[in-house]
Parts: C-alpha cells; structure tokens; sequence
C-alpha cells in the first residue's frame, strides 16, 4: 500500500517538476498524495453537495490557523440561481459560477470582532492600519485553502475565482455586504467532468522557490527549464505557447490588464479599511 | 474503519463547535480528520526533518492553486542557528523559533516574475496596484496552508509566526530579501511535545461565520455562546478568561497593540510595491 502511494507520489512531483524533481524517498499517506494531486478542475457535471458535506467543508475551514484567534473568515453560500449568474457575469463569463455543486464567497470580515470590542467599551485604532486589512486577508485563506483539500477529499474539484475583485464594489451590493468586510475571492466547487483536460501543471523547480536562510535569485538555466515544461504542457493542452508572453505580460504590462483590480483600493476605504 | 473515523469526526466538531456542532452524517475520511484535527503546537521536541521530507512538504505548497499560474511563493528555510535566534529576537522572543525541525519564512515573491517579463520586453505596471500585492499574499497563503497540512499529515506540529512582521524591516535585511519580495509569516514545524497543553480550539459557530445569498448579521446569542465556550477553553487551560478584553481589545484597541505592524505601510513601499 505505502509502495503504492511512494509511486503515485514520485509521478505527481515528476508533472510538478520534470527531471529536477526531487527524491520522495518513501515519504508518502494519502493526504499528501491528495495534495499534490491538484489540477484546477473548470467543468463541472450537474449535481448537489450535501449539508453534511457543506458543514464538514466549513468545519475544516474554521479549523485553520487564525491569528490570535481572531476568525476573520465568513463565508457566503450561493445558492440562488440568478445571484449565481449575476456573479458569473460580474467576473467576466465563468459559466462554472453557474454550473459548481456549490459557490462559496469568501471575506475578511472584522465587523463581529469590532461590534464584541464595541460593545465591551473598547475603542478601536489598529483596525485602521494596511496591517490588520492584510491580517484578515491571510486568515481567510488559511481557511479557504482548507475548504479547498476539504472538497477534494470528497472527490469533488475545484477552482477559486480572483475575477469577483474585478468588479468588486457590484459583488458587495449583489451579496449585501456591510462595513468591515470585504470579498476576497470565490470558490467553486463541483463534481469534475472528465472532458476537462486540465492536468497536475508545471511549477517552478524547487531550486528556483526554495532559498537557504538568505535570498537567492534563481539561475537564469532554471527559469529556462520552467519556460520549456510550462509551454510543452500549454501545447500538449492545445493552448496558446509562451507563458511569459500570452500569459504573464498580458496580465501585468498595464494597469488596464488588472481589469477594474486597480480600483479595490478605494473598495477598502468605502468598507472601513483606510489601509493607513 | 469509516465508522471509527465518522465518530472521531463527530468528537472534533463538538469540540470546534459545543452543542451546536453540525451533524457530519457519516462524512469523514483521512483527511478531514487531519484537518479538523489541527491545534497549533507551540512546544517542540529536539529533531530534525529529512531532505525528502522538507521536498515534499514545498511540493505540497507549490501544488496548491496559484492566480494564473504566477506562483508568487518563495520560501526561506533557515537553518543556521545564529539566524533563528535573530529571527526569535524580533519576533519578540518566540522560542519555538529555536526549537522547530524546521523554519520557514514565506515570501510574496514578484521578482522572478518582473525579471521574466522585462527580459522580454514587456512593460511593467499592473504590480504598482493594492491588488497585485494583495494577490500574491493569497497566492503564498493557499501555499502556506497546505505546507501546513503537509506536516501535520506527516506528524509534525506547527505554527504560524506572524509576529515576523513587527520588525519587519530587520527580518528584510537579515534574510537579505530584494525588491518586489516581502516576508509575509514564518511557519514553524516540529515535533509537537506532549506537554504542549493545546487542544482543538473553538471557533464561532458556523451560524455566526456561513451566509445563504446574502449577509446576516450574527445573532447576539449565538456570539455569547462562543464566548462561553471560548472562555471555558481558556479557563481550563489555566490561561487568562474574558476573550475579548484580554485578547482581542489588547490587539485592536490602539496602534501601538500593532507592535510596530503599523509600519508595514512604508516597508512594501520601499520593496517596490506603491500600492496604488
């Protein structure tokens, strides 16, 4: 069984890695064999998640580590269709909105934890500082990451959704949100179709991410390696080649690529983070 | 086996949850367990982690989703002993920084993205915006987590150091961190010590943190029942009780309960990071 696992996981880092994968040497359970299994699942077959299934999902998100026990995560449960579609067309078009077992919106959300300080005889200041905003924003990924391993435990696959911020002061009317939080991103979670060609893909060698107690700027022959397995994946997948060209430049060149993200900046103040 | 697992599950959420714990209904497997068992570990043993180890849990990090496959993560495992009791020092004196396997310091790390872009030609400005910096804290954050998981999955104990931000200008300089990086949080892994008193910790019941379509506030009672729940935790920990006056008020009331975050402003500025 554990032989079994060791092989699985040594093919999971040879997609991760290539021939720069490192030597798994037997460390090996089902969790991480789950872990590195990840593929961004977008086509989802019809079907339902069960309140039993949504609960544990969430349970594991709140069983993430939170900063000083602060549990900046809330979560919004879409399931009213035409919320579905108007978040679907608010992030440009991602019929998988639509199409998930179940949507999730997930925000840092202050505003409990300022009503309880309140409400005690508190005052508040720090909230006011970039800090506390990044705070929560960090609490609530902690969390939604293990939504995310939660979900795929259970067969399902996902895909978070960073387009809702495009059009973000629309999401926090469509969803009523109040002061002191904010909308992060969502979460789809669905049943996989097996039409979707999406693979375990390439990342970065390790050589290239991991650093020994002072920064080191990776080899130029490294990020070469990486070039040359991202953009054989993308041909083998019939996608556009030329990750830094179609991919990266043509999201970080000008501001107009961060389609409407430019503007979440004053979103924070209008929901009570001046981000001082 | 599933039943044995289903009532470990059902145990774990009384304790995230008291009386109103959701019923799992027979959801449960490996996984869930380990996620749902997560306490943080703030005592170590002496020990080490293995190479292959240590590759599998970045392995874990690097397969989590990342926004357009920018993989924004870097990591600095810190291994020299001088630099972890620096690292300790600014982090206001956290031992467990000494004691772990293993010190990671995680980094939303542009650089090699800029690099590859410029070295092609392509100009540079979405990174100058809130949100392309906020998206590379999410993208190490998913990252982060599952580096979490990982460990836990192989029987370590962990904890994450935010703390690394107070100081954060000489955490940049003793890392030797360029421009476009910014240390976001340590993650400390080791070998939990059985007399570290920690337990599964409660959380806010999932009627206070989950939403249906829209925002609704949480109903006075079931905040009060959390922080009778919380505070039993405390009180039977032997640590000091009234949450919110002796935890959260003493973190959000004044700036100075920031311990020096209120500066961090300044520091992504100085990183390259506008934050427009």
């Amino acid at each position: 069984m554990t032989d079994v696992l060791s092989t699985v996981l040594q093919e999971q880092l040879h997609k991760r890695y290539g021939a720069q994968a490192p030597v798994a040497g037997g460390v090996a359970n089902p969790t991480l064999e789950l872990l590195l299994r990840h593929r961004t699942v977008r086509r989802f077959l019809p079907g339902e998640i069960s309140e039993s299934e949504l609960a544990v999902i969430v349970a594991a998100a709140q069983s993430a580590s939170t900063s000083a026990n602060f549990q900046f995560t809330s979560v919004v449960v879409v399931d009213d269709p035409a919320l579905r579609a108007r978040l679907a067309e608010l992030a440009g078009g991602q019929q998988l909105i639509n199409d998930a077992a179940v949507f999730l919106v997930w925000l840092a959300d202050w505003s409990r934890n300022i009503e309880l300080a309140r409400a005690n005889g508190h005052t508040i200041e720090a909230t006011e500082y970039l800090d506390s905003a990044l705070s929560s924003v960090i609490d609530v990924t902690l969390s939604a990451q293990n939504a995310a391993t939660a979900a795929e435990s259970l067969g399902y696959g996902i895909t978070f959704v960073g387009a809702l911020r495009n059009k973000i002061d629309a999401v926090i009317e469509a969803l009523g949100l109040p002061e002191h939080t904010f909308p992060v991103y969502g979460l789809a979670i669905g049943i996989p179709d097996p039409a979707d060609p999406a693979d375990i893909k390439p990342r970065y060698g390790q050589s290239v991410v991991v650093h020994r107690n002072t920064y080191t700027p990776p080899a130029a022959e490294d990020l070469a390696d990486y070039l040359d397995r991202i953009n054989t994946y993308y041909r083998e997948q019939e996608l556009p080649e030329d990750w830094v060209k179609n991919r990266l430049a043509g999201r970080i060149s000008t501001k107009e690529s961060l389609h409407g993200r430019q503007g979440i900046r004053n979103t924070f103040n209008r929901q009570g983070f001046p981000l001082k």
